[in-house]
């Protein structure tokens, strides 16, 4: 029995959905891991503190994201069961969330790095990670000096050369639809690598920059950085948009694809379907595909 | 005689033209001071690394800013004379400035939050501060917790309260035209604060922040901060519109009007007039208007 049955499943246990952002730049990502800053990390301890040492808490997340990376709109759920310090302010799960959403903010008022948009009820069926529909990112590269924000130097890629927009848009919208992306994933035991890629271009902006818009299912670990990667082959002239159809195909890595810097990339969103039941339909797919070994793995 | 005469006036004079920005985040400002770190006083180090310790050199900027005011797009102008590293790369302007790019490029390397966009020879005439006809700035505003977004806590001012764009717009629109902005400067001996307001709005953009666009030919001293003030103070309805011209017209500060912090400010360009001509005689004028006391005063 895993942790989150033993918050999610108890009679007594609230769920709140959470919709957060972060500067991702000084922290090591979001899990938790013993040393280091994490987003989880900080959260928790804010939940602690709010929530109080005797309480079982579970947090989940839409999307996990690397070291580095922002999220502009990140989603999470969290399960709070036991002697948790909101039993006073009654049952009213509205009025809980708005307790909760007060006292959380305070109690993150030292991470400047981390907002919490809003805290409300979850609704019945929703899981952020299993609910969730579709995750949405941005990437940023600055491909010109004359250009550079310094005040955007945390969320943008600079790179030394010129790139061609164009076939970079090409071959970007090209890759849309389902296929096995191995050549573009980290490996992981177990993960599958069969993804639904449902948007992926590349814009300029009236300052210069070029930013994509890249959507899925859900990614395997890496692969929005190494889209972006095969993109900048394509902008720079060393590959073909074609080439990066034969490397996919292939399903190995390529030396023309590297991943790029993390700090360029930004989680931009996640899709939830509108109704409780497809909420609870969601999560029951997502569950029976992890059992099968075709889990969701969406790490950036 | 002043540095600038001579600098510029002796025959052996360069001058070139550096387009740059920075965050001012980590800077006390624009102007060089002693034990503080300050915009010019990297920018100086660079070029003295670049030209030599022999060299004459003098930097002249459009528009200082105060301490954690950012730039987006602000001009300057740097004098070259004397015995200095350029020489060896002979008297070709062109090619002198692309030396002068890629070396203080070279030079900032250590100073991320510092971007030259371009350097290139100043056109005849040319005088960064004297012939500049115009100064735009930004100001952001987040009014909602829901919509920070922690990459651009930097840039952005955080208020706790819904402010009423539209209110916002409507006194800011009011206020473009040639007034006295005693009322909305911070004074200084022998400064005027006669000055042309061109543009002045308020728009809230898709993620939801309120930004300004201000311009005018030239700022005194807080100027913008006083006007962005007297914008939140609209906004929340402490004071009206009308208000605001009395105060303005009352050439006296008032307690509702108060200075907003320098980290939602952003210089986003200057304006020169197109032709040589027209450059010199902007800067004839200007100069004239400074002994005649009514001097240029480009400080924010």
């Amino acid at each position: 029995m895993s942790a989150h049955q033993r918050v999610a499943d108890r009679d007594d246990a609230l769920r709140f959905r959470i919709d957060l952002g972060y500067d991702g730049t000084d922290f090591h990502g979001w899990a938790r891991q013993p040393g280091e800053r994490t987003v989880e990390g900080a959260f928790h301890e804010a939940v602690n503190l709010v929530i109080g040492p005797d309480a079982h808490v579970r947090l989940v997340v839409a999307g996990r994201t690397d070291a580095g990376v922002h999220a502009r709109a990140q989603v999470a759920h969290l399960d709070i069961a036991g002697q948790h310090r909101l039993l006073p302010y009654g049952r009213d799960v509205d009025v809980l969330a708005k307790v909760l959403t007060r006292k959380l903010r305070g109690a993150l008022a030292r991470h400047p790095d981390i907002a919490i948009h809003s805290v409300v009820p979850a609704e019945p069926g929703f899981d952020a990670r299993f609910s969730a529909t579709g995750r949405e990112y941005a990437y940023r590269i600055a491909d010109n000096l004359a250009i550079v924000d310094p005040i955007r130097r945390r969320d943008t890629l600079r790179v030394n050369v010129a790139l061609d927009e164009r076939q970079m848009d090409l071959m970007a919208r090209a890759q849309v639809g389902f296929h096995d992306w191995a050549a573009f994933c980290k490996p992981r035991p177990g993960a599958t690598t069969l993804r639904t890629l449902t948007e992926f271009s590349w814009r300029r902006e009236d300052d210069g920059v070029l930013v994509a818009s890249i959507a899925a299912d859900a990614f395997c670990h890496n692969m929005v950085r190494y889209l972006v990667g095969a993109s900048v082959a394509v902008g720079r002239g060393r590959i073909s948009a074609a080439d990066v159809d034969v490397i996919r195909e292939s399903r190995e890595h390529a030396l023309a694809v590297v991943v790029v810097p993390p700090h360029g990339l930004t989680m931009m969103g996640v899709t939830y379907p509108s109704s409780p039941a497809e909420l609870s339909a969601q999560a029951e797919r997502s569950r029976a595909r992890r059992v099968a070994g075709l889990g969701v793995d969406d790490d950036e």
